[in-house]
């Protein structure tokens, strides 16, 4: 067995799924190896099982955050998987719309605008 | 007369003065000369007359959402500003801590210990 | 009709379809919905009516600004689009690769690399 | 004798005197040890000698540029320097204003208000 | 008891305490209150606990990869305890000042001519 | 001849060759034209010339410091090449894994996740 299941690692697990889909948590989890499975590990105890199981924001909220801070950082791969995350979490698009909008302002057109074309391409392949 | 007094404008002094507090931007305004009055201009009409006036998420909302950006960017000035705003706006210092806990994970542990360090000054100088 | 044509957003759309090439800018607005469409407002409006309108830098000058900015910030898809503004609004070759070697000092060598194979690309890509 | 003194830096130490003033460059010079020499050493050859030597920007392009970048990296300390640059250059204050009116656009809103809160102390404290 | 003693906190809180000195660990978390305590636990359980323990660098590697970090992000005051933990683990000048020399290359000077500002006061003020 | 072939440059190819592999780096000199030559003089004298001769710290240092700092500014295209000289250089799939993952602590989760995505392809295209 290539990972810890320790508690974190197991209430992140279902958490991870619940929230990026069970297919895409399941094939990050089958294709890690010796040199990327600790990533895995780290993600998945700490991103969600850490964080993510925390009272005081719902998951709702905890997404359109993700939706910022990627747009910030400029991490469109991630913000894909997390527009899809903010949808299964009932976010609007019109919410993940005003989040982008607010990024436009303080993170300077350019990054709202990758983020646009982004989300765009999310949503528009988005089926549950 | 410095500033053009248009419908954004005009809006946006209110929603400004509201979340910010009515002291910090009329000294604000107060101080704007030819060199900086148009960026002046441009905050009040744009981020608070434009984005901060729109539907969609609520300002309690909108000032979580300064925060991971603001730390995401680094930017303690405006974060001291911001979360004023969101003691202002409602926010509780445990929704302030849960986004700057979400930043650790997603913006690295070093933007995150900065961030507690401004929030934690600026919400002790709060007083409303 | 999608957009509200207030008065930035018609010396904008001028401004943006000179800059950006008329072909571009009307695609983007086509393609404009609900989702994206107060991006596409924004953009017109505040960069190119507010913005882009105002004296004390020719547009030239501007086009060489945004160059450095999109390079400090990573933009590669925006700084394509830039690149053609710049020739569109007469700067050489020559002033291109100056920015960007200042770029590669001051933004760091990785930024600048990225950068010059971007603009190679929007170079050997334009055609007026 | 702590310093290589080949061509680069021979002109470059020219150059930087010219722009951020013989003082600021002579105080940098005498306080290099052991532990930041090297940095002296490269930023003369590399940034001064080798950059704002090349032809096909006016040094007041380049300053101009490096208030853009400085302002898009969240630089104050090497902004306030290359202000004072902007202005021995021969920079006005409203070029330099629209350069950072133009980086609220493109890299954010706090960027520019930090920024013009820099450049306006960098510009009460000059005098030539 | 603020926090919760788990197996990577002990284990961190020790490393933690070896590299930065157990003074400034005990003071931060002499200082914890409710605001951000759960901050301080996930630094001592992630960093100290999870990262520092993992074999496969040694800890002066890992100082010396953190100021390459904390150069890159602009994190003047993490650097400076990094700074410290860097010499406390072994680390000459002459390595942090190499490390701070590639930055210069890679994220650009004014960022290596912050970092030696910085690390030159670390330097100055360690005792052991 | 399109490049000045001074002391720097000319030590610079060789370990430019010997990190990055001689047919990368002929292929990227082949193709400098009049717009991206003095990228590629500037490259190779300061980066490889300058800095990779410089004593202080082994090259396989510099590798590992490179892949934190390409992490850092999320720069995948560099990043690739220099992994493929972290592996040229004599640094370990392991020393890589635990620098990436160093960058998800202390650069956040989705820099390092990118980082990972992109080693992952740079060590199962690598082939010496």
């Amino acid at each position: 067995m290539k990972f810890i299941e320790n508690e974190n690692f197991i209430k992140g697990l279902e958490v991870r799924k619940a929230v990026l889909g069970p297919n895409h948590v399941e094939r990050s989890l089958a294709f890690a190896d010796e040199f990327n499975s600790a990533m895995q590990q780290l993600t998945t105890e700490y991103c969600w099982g850490w964080l993510w199981n925390r009272e005081g924001l719902e998951r709702k909220q905890r997404s359109l955050i993700n939706i910022a801070i990627l747009t910030a950082l400029s991490k469109p791969h991630e913000l894909k998987l997390h527009v899809h995350g903010a949808l299964r979490n009932g976010c609007t698009q019109e919410e993940i719309r005003e989040v982008i909008l607010q990024c436009a302002i303080y993170c300077g057109v350019p990054a709202a605008i990758d983020s646009f074309r982004t989300a765009k391409e999310a949503i528009d392949t988005f089926e549950e």
